[in-house]
């Protein structure tokens, strides 16, 4: 089969790898419809982490062409989301929600094991960890917000559950890429009343408005949180959610943060964390990598019924042949996010 | 009035200080009847934080002798329990349970306010600041017990409390402190099935085990990770109370902590924070300085009626006199806490 080969920083080709099949009775074979790039591929991209060679991505929505005998719950037919990680959902961390840290899981498109940017997947534990999409003939916005499900929009949600946005609440969104826009939405699922996001891209800001920002900033660092802070009354938001990772970002969403509260953090940090300062206003961090698992099934039903629409990140679309373009263009920030149109539905 | 004076580093001694009279209306005089020594004063005294010349100490109950015009609730010849910070409970902050961040708030032993090591305190918001204690002749253990709500006992509630601890929880115990003695307590109390005292001390184990604790781990570093891990059957627990703020302390609370689960942080980080390898685990972290004020009236229903002692933490007393030596005993680790007892009831 055809499919993205990562070679090397700016080195991600498409190339031939063999065509999965059923390895475990517990596998499920998934041709891929859409994938696309992640953030964090683009670490990988720009050599700021370590990937091995070989396939990669992880992202994906397909539909399943083989089930093995012990697959439960999953079919040949079925259109699927893929979470960004499999995992087995019946170990004791699962079972507490860190789908992450699942005892059986691991990750999509590694080098070894199938990337979401190719033709076809083997999902391991496919049937506890594909999400099986309800109805047919689902239109084209909803397929691109089925495929957000798979990591972006789960994270921008993880980072407003763990800071415990409810209704009513006024949240303050630090990041306008992908996953910072994904939490403004979220936010405004869970009901915030006031959503401030901080981002200097008309286009983005766009985005924002439509996924519920009440608010924008343009500023950064020192200026942006005297703003947020001028919005609150002197107080803070109730939540904010940090979604960059870097010293400048962290920094910020610490400073509007009111006192007492819990920043959701989902930017992988890269930079310094004021944490003793955070301590003495008793501000609380939590967050990591999603458990998009849990998360999918609740969202998808709001995709379903078009109560949201978290397809609206993608603004750049290719096939796999362009697979390097689709990276080039997050790269040089000509796209928030990448579309990859792999197959027929 | 005579009050224990700071001088700089080693040099604590008790000498004069104007006597305290009401200044605001809503002032008012309490005369103290039991102070102690802070594991906070304690820096001060090494020299490892600034304090300024003059008054000091900042837990202490005593018997209000004058109440200013304005102060409702509070009446002469109450006992009291003063939280060590003063707080309006009535501005955005105190609403929202960070009586720390009080706009109006601030601290007593400060150089400048009275502080509890001496006869006698202004209390300044006193209304909203001194909980009263119902009933007459309280014996000597519910007083030292009294004295602990001021700041040890509620300081390990908070964090109990932001890490989350319920019924059934598995809770790991870093640090055996008075502190972390009375997080032992705290978790007890609010249900934990099982409580992992890390503790080398003999005399504070058997604190710890009468408070609560089902299992001590003598073991430090990685050795008691291990074992931490070992008792969980390789899961971590659901709760890690980080109750020392040493870096290997706070390493040890993130490496024993479950996947998904909070960190709760009351030692002052003084070391760092493995940030970025807890991310990957979704280990969060709250805490800092204690709401005292909030969880105070909780846990006095609890001391009168025997249910909890968190007196139990003082092991070392000794008079106003004699305050150097309530310094000295606590920074040469022959006692866990000082109590100083200053008037009479």
């Amino acid at each position: 089969m055809r499919a993205a080969i990562f070679k090397g920083p700016r080195a991600v080709e498409v190339g031939e790898r063999p065509d999965p099949v059923i390895q475990e009775p517990t596998d499920a074979v998934v041709r891929v419809v859409l994938g696309c790039v992640c953030g964090s591929d683009l670490w990988y991209y720009r050599g700021e982490s370590p990937h091995a060679a070989g396939s990669i991505g992880h992202e994906f929505i397909g539909i399943v062409e083989q089930a093995g005998a012990d697959v439960r719950g999953i079919h040949p037919g079925d259109l699927v989301v893929a979470p960004f990680i499999y995992s087995d959902m019946s170990c004791p961390h699962c079972l507490n929600g860190s789908t992450l840290s699942c005892v059986a899981g691991g990750g999509f498109g590694n080098g070894t094991v199938d990337g979401g940017q190719g033709e076809a997947v083997r999902v391991p534990l496919a049937g506890s960890t594909l999400v099986p999409v309800p109805g047919s003939g689902h239109p084209d916005a909803v397929l691109k917000s089925l495929l957000a499900l798979s990591d972006v929009m789960s994270t921008g949600h993880h980072a407003a559950v763990v800071a415990g946005v409810k209704k009513g609440d006024t949240v303050a969104v630090i990041g306008d890429g992908a996953v910072g826009l994904s939490a403004v939405l979220a936010s405004r699922r869970l009901g915030a009343e006031r959503i401030i996001a901080l981002s200097r891209h008309a286009e983005r800001q766009k985005v924002a408005r439509e996924f519920g920002a009440t608010d924008i900033i343009e500023a950064r660092g020192e200026e942006a949180v005297h703003a947020v802070r001028e919005m609150t009354g002197g107080i803070g938001a109730d939540a904010a959610l940090e979604c960059v990772g870097t010293a400048q970002s962290i920094a910020t969403a610490a400073a509007v943060a009111r006192p007492g509260s819990t920043i959701g953090i989902v930017g992988v940090p890269h930079g310094e964390v004021p944490f003793t300062e955070a301590f003495f206003r008793n501000i609380g961090w939590r967050g990591g990598p999603a458990p998009a698992r849990i998360y999918i099934p609740e969202l998808l039903g709001d995709v379903l019924d078009g109560t949201i629409d978290p397809g609206r990140v993608f603004d750049y679309e290719t096939d796999l042949d362009h697979i390097a373009d689709a990276y080039q263009a997050m790269d040089e920030r000509r796209a928030v996010k990448s579309l990859v149109r792999i197959g027929a539905l």
